[in-house]
Parts: C-alpha cells; sequence; structure tokens
C-alpha cells in the first residue's frame, strides 16, 4: 500500500479545489429498519450522491473501532497504524492548548486521599468545573516552572486538568501514576525508556509540589496523571501533499487536529451555518478545505437517534450553498461511525462519497450505508481519501515510465 | 493491517458466544451453470445470509490456493503468511499424533531398494495399511530412543507413516531423505542451519536403524523421509484473543490444528448431527466454538458435485438447531474453495457472512459465491474473520483516543 511518501514523491500544485466535508460519527445502525443516514431526509447528499463514485471506507482495518486520533490522521492521508496521537495531546486540544514539539502532556483527576495517603475518591466528588478552574489558577500560580521546564496547568471539566511540561529533550514514554481504582496510594512515574528518566524526574517533582500546594484542600487534595505523551512530529500535509489547507472546527480538539498537520484554522462559530459561511468567505484563499461537523457524533454517542437525524438534515441543507463555490473535488464521510444504538463509536465503516467532473459516476441513488456498500470504490481503506481528492484534483503525476 | 498482536492490544473479556462454522472447502464453481451452494436447497443457511453481512474472502491472497493449515491459521486469527505449519507437522496431526514444543516430524514412505540400495519403487508396492501398521510396530519396537531423543513412528495409510522426535534442542530444517524418483539411492538428511546438525545426526541415524530392522523386509525394505518440521510455537487464541475456545471436529488433523491454537477438544461423533449435538451440550461452557464440517471438502477432492451438495443440504437443516442457542454471533465460512470441477482445493474466495444483531445487514437473497460478492465486507483477507467475530461480539476496546 503507498504511504504519504509515495504520495509526497508525486504530489503537484495545481488551481483545483477540494473540500473535505466530516459528519463525525455519520454512520450508524438501523433503528425499526432504517439507520440514521436512511432516516434522514437529505435531498442535497443524495443528489450529490448520484453524480459522484461512493464506497465503504475502513478508518483503521476490519472490525476496528478508532478513536478521534487514529480516525483524522487516516483522513488526513496518513496511516493511523504508523502514527500515534496520545491521549493527553488529545485531551490538551481538547481544551483548546497551543502546543509545540517540545511538549510532554498527560491528563490529570484531582482526586481524594485519607490521612495515609490512599486514594478514597478518583475524582475528587466529580468537583464543580468552576472549583476546578480555580484550583488549576493556584496551582499554576505556585509552579510555573520544574528547573529548566516550563509547567502549565489547564482545567478541563469537572475533576479533570491537562499538565503540560516544556522542554528541552522530554520524552513521553512515562507509567501513569493513577492507579486506576481506590484503597491504595498513587504510583510515582517511572520511565519507559531510559531517555526519559529527566522527565520522570520533573513530573515526580510536579506532583509533590502539587500535593504540597493541594493538601488541605480536601476533597481535591491530590492530582492523578495519567495517558503522557509527548506532541507527535508529523510532517505538513503542505509539505506531503502541495496543498494550502485550512480547516474549519468548531470544537477545539479538532482545530488541535488540523494543527498537528499543519492546516490553518479559521475563526468560526458554533452552528452548522456559521461553519458554511466562513468556507464560503475563505474559499478564495486556500486549496484543500477540511470542514468538522460535531453533533452527528455527540448525539451518536448519547444515543439519540432522532437528534443524529436532525444534525444530518441540517447539513444537507448547506450542500447547495457548497456546491455554488463550485469546488473541484467534494468528499463527504466520516472519521468513524458512531452508532445512536451503540452510544459510541463503532467499527463500522465510513460511507463515503466524492464528487469530481473527473469521476466514473457510480449508479447510487442515496447517501446511506447501503447505497454506498454498492459504490465502486467498494471496501477501502480511509487513508486513500486524500490520495484520491488529490488525483480528482489533477495534483498526482504519474508514477513510474 | 493490523495483526494478532494489535488484536490482543484491545481484546477484552466479554459475555458473547462465537460460533465459527467451516463448511470445508464450500465454495466452488458452475456445473451446468450452478455452483454446488447455487445447486443445493438451503433455506435456513440464505434465511441467515438476509440477515448477515457479506463477503468473499481470501485465505492467503488473490490466486492463492491454500492447503488446510494456512487456510485454518487464516482462519483462527494468525496471518498465514507469517506462521507455517510443516507438512510434517500437518502429517502427524492428521494421524491423530499429540505434539509439544519438543517435537520434529516428518512425512514418511515405506519403498523399496534393490541391492545396490537404489529405490525401484518409491511406495514399496503402496502395501496395505495392516500390512504398514505392523512394519510400524516391529520399527517403533526396535527404536525407542536414538540417544536422548524418544522417537515415535505412528502409521498412515497404504505406505504412508509419521515419525517424530522429541528431545531438547531439536531443530526442523532438515533436507528431505527422499529424492522423489527412482533410480537412484535414498539421499542422507542435510542440515539447513548450523542448529540443525545435531538432530540430522539423528535423523540419519534413525534411518540406519531402521533400515538394519528392514533390510530383509521387501517390499518395504527402505524409509524415506520429507517435510521434516518442527511444531509451531504459536501464542493461544486464549492469550491473543481473550476468548475461551472449543473445537468440534470429527476428523483428527482439524483438532489438531485446533489444538495448536490451544482450543479444547471436545469429543463428538462421526456425523454431522453428532456435531450440533456436541454444540449444544458444551454451549455453556465455552464462548467461543470452531465447529468443522470436513465432507464437503472430501467429495469436491473426489470430484463428486452431487454429493457435496449434498453435505451442504444437510449442514444446512442444522442451522435452526445452532441459532436456537441464541449466539451473539456467527461466521459461515470455508477454509479454502475445492470446486468439484477441479478435484482439488483452489485459489476462489471463500463465501463468507457474519450474524450479529450489531452488523449492518446486507440485501442478500442467498448464501452462495455470487450473492456473497455483492456484501458490504467485499472481497477481503479471511485472516479478518476474528477481529469481526470479536468487534461484533463487543470485545474489542477502541483503539487510540
Amino acid at each position: 500500500m503507498v504511504n504519504e511518501n509515495f504520495i509526497k514523491a508525486i504530489a503537484m500544485p495545481a488551481d483545483s479545489k477540494l473540500v473535505l466535508l466530516i459528519l463525525d460519527g455519520v454512520g450508524g445502525l438501523p433503528l425499526d429498519g432504517k439507520t440514521e443516514l436512511e432516516t434522514a431526509h437529505t435531498p442535497n447528499l443524495d443528489n450529490l450522491a448520484k453524480q459522484s463514485i461512493c464506497g465503504l471506507a475502513d478508518p483503521v482495518d476490519y472490525g476496528i473501532t478508532p478513536g478521534s486520533g487514529p480516525g483524522h490522521l487516516a483522513l488526513f492521508g496518513y496511516n493511523p497504524l504508523h502514527y500515534e496521537i496520545g491521549r493527553g495531546v488529545l485531551e490538551a486540544l481538547g481544551v483548546g492548548m497551543e502546543l509545540t514539539g517540545k511538549d510532554v502532556v498527560a491528563r490529570g483527576n484531582f482526586a481524594t486521599v485519607d490521612k495515609q495517603g490512599v486514594i478514597t475518591d478518583r475524582r475528587a466528588g466529580r468537583i464543580a468545573t468552576e472549583k476546578n478552574k480555580e484550583i488549576c489558577r493556584i496551582l499554576q500560580n505556585g509552579i510555573e516552572e520544574i528547573g529548566d521546564v516550563q509547567v502549565i496547568v489547564k482545567p478541563g471539566k469537572e475533576h479533570r486538568f491537562v499538565v503540560l511540561f516544556r522542554g528541552e529533550g522530554l520524552d513521553g514514554r512515562i507509567t501513569d501514576t493513577d492507579p486506576q481504582s481506590t484503597g491504595q496510594p498513587p504510583i510515582p512515574a517511572r520511565a519507559l525508556a531510559a531517555e526519559a528518566e529527566p522527565t520522570v524526574r520533573v513530573v515526580n517533582a510536579f506532583v509533590r509540589k502539587a500535593v504540597g500546594i493541594l493538601k488541605d484542600d480536601r476533597p481535591a487534595n491530590m492530582i492523578l496523571l495519567r495517558g503522557f505523551a509527548k506532541y507527535p512530529n508529523l510532517s505538513s500535509m503542505r509539505e506531503l501533499f502541495q496543498i494550502h489547507p485550512a480547516a474549519i472546527a468548531a470544537y477545539p480538539m479538532y482545530k488541535g487536529l488540523a494543527k498537528l498537520v499543519g492546516m490553518k484554522i479559521l475563526e468560526t462559530g458554533e452552528t452548522i451555518g456559521d461553519e458554511f459561511q466562513t468556507l464560503e468567505k475563505n474559499f478564495a484563499y486556500h486549496d484543500f478545505f477540511y470542514v468538522h461537523i460535531k453533533k452527528t457524533d455527540s448525539y451518536g454517542e448519547d444515543g439519540n437517534f432522532q437528534a443524529k437525524v436532525k444534525v444530518i438534515e441540517e447539513a444537507d441543507k448547506h450542500i447547495p450553498q457548497l456546491l455554488n463555490l463550485k469546488p473541484d473535488v467534494v468528499v463527504v464521510t466520516g472519521d468513524h461511525s458512531t452508532p445512536s444504538l451503540l452510544k459510541g463509536h463503532s467499527w463500522h465503516p465510513c460511507p463515503f462519497l466524492l464528487y469530481s467532473r473527473f469521476a466514473r459516476v457510480d449508479e447510487i441513488s442515496r447517501f446511506t450505508e447501503k447505497e454506498c456498500a454498492k459504490g465502486s470504490l467498494g471496501r477501502f481503506p480511509l487513508v486513500k481519501t486524500i490520495p484520491l481528492m488529490l488525483s480528482h484534483g489533477l495534483r498526482l503525476k504519474k508514477f513510474g515510465a
């Protein structure tokens, strides 16, 4: 299978405009015989499918349920089995942290320990987010650096926060301090590779200082860290694919994922309408647009079938606005499926359409899982999205003589 | 492509029950326009296909005809290009030998040599199986060990036998003593790797001793050995996939293959009815069942189209009995195709169905090669069977954050 470096060798610039429209978790499972896509009234997506090539795409592989990290790596053209976005990094992107190649990050919980230092509550009674913000402010003021290493603490929701260590030569191969159960003390961090020893000393010094500051602050008198990860060093999409990509996403994590591959982040609003307006306004200034619609996934995770249907229908209404811009290539798909029935990401492949005047169009009547299963793209890896978009945009040279 | 160690990292236990029903060599080719599956009356398999996802699965790769070893490795979730079950091992499993990780085995022929030691018949006139048993008994009594190495001789059919060498540090990288033609003497075994030298000395000593015992016993006055192989050291399916698998198979070789990956072998009878009864009786005690039906392949090998059709129809009658057990996931497929037209294994992909309440069901009307070709699983590697069964059984964690 060709990889991103193979594509790099044949990628060339062109005038074509490419749009990757992601309905996060759009693929589903039937309720009363019909999936969310089959239930939704989607005249515009259906009409687009009639002019497209279609298929079913696997973000990682048959039967594998991807997180948002692997799903987006695949969409952006990076093999999700070769690159890893650690949990800490994803969490940091999710709270809107700006990361650099020098950063090691971890997810944190505020927790409660008794007088013997034994954990009695891993979530400190799920303290209020406001309280969390206040504690993070106190921690940040008390600990700005450990030796040469800068420390940044940022609150999440309830008991959750993210801690970032920024310095030369840091390494993320570090074990969790969170034992994942009560009745025992937190575990000092350990290095999983010799190169991570200096980072471990910083992390354990941070925990000691934090506990010194929090010790009388029940219920949040302890911190537990997990998911240590270094910000991955990925070549940019611009360098690999000769495109100038821009991202339109309302949620911080997706902006962060786009930034990771060198996309320009375009400011936008909360609604789908805002996102399409941002696309219209900026269409002249970039040649690749990643547009991310989140709520298909959110409602899928909630098990709210009807609300997911409504989001699909809302997205459908904006398809004419997108086509009015006369894009050369449009892909509509997901980064994974999120069937309302399963209330979570799933292993089911993503319905996929690619519209282009150079597509050898299928005879597909609707944008649904079943119709896409009949498409000429067949069942294929989602990481082919970028090569397919580039080729239909006449942006790939011939391979070989 | 993900491998079994990738799956190991995300596998988790669950309550779901998985059944892998193998109709050995079920895929075929048309005679008078219809394949064996298309000719067979299979209302129950057809009804199951209507509630399933379907596809065509390649055991090894496009165009490759697999032996039973690679076919079953793929079915059990092991990449058949990474692991090898040597011919000697397969033969030993076929005669029902119990193998251990210390064993090197080879296939043997009784043969005839003239006074100059030149082979005149590689099969000793295809001596009767009864005669073979008698000679093996004599050999076994005469040679129980060579130095520290235990020797076990077990008869097969006609002129065929298996010899097993059990001891520390044995190595199977050894050349055949069988020159594969008459008019020349047997060849002393040679080592293909330095580590196999001690084993070669044992093997050649065994041949000398055997010839000493057999020398006046025309036509079986010589032995020819081939297909030396060490019993492969595979991680068990339990360890890799967090399942407790059991095998229901009437033929020794398939029990042996199942044992190789750590399955519990359930005692059963000769008929398909016996096998399904064994499944019923043991359904509470395991969470993964491999049920092997042999005669689809046997009649395919014989070129007996109608008899193969009858076996398929007989298997079909037991599908309701299987579904009454309320399994969470059922796969029906083969380990390869055996078209009656070709009288042997073939490279044609295996018709495949997977039934589960979490499957995104296809619009397939029958369990046939042509209908499966329309399924949403597309054309895919048979080694995906286990990841697909585990995911539909909700036994795989999300990959990545």
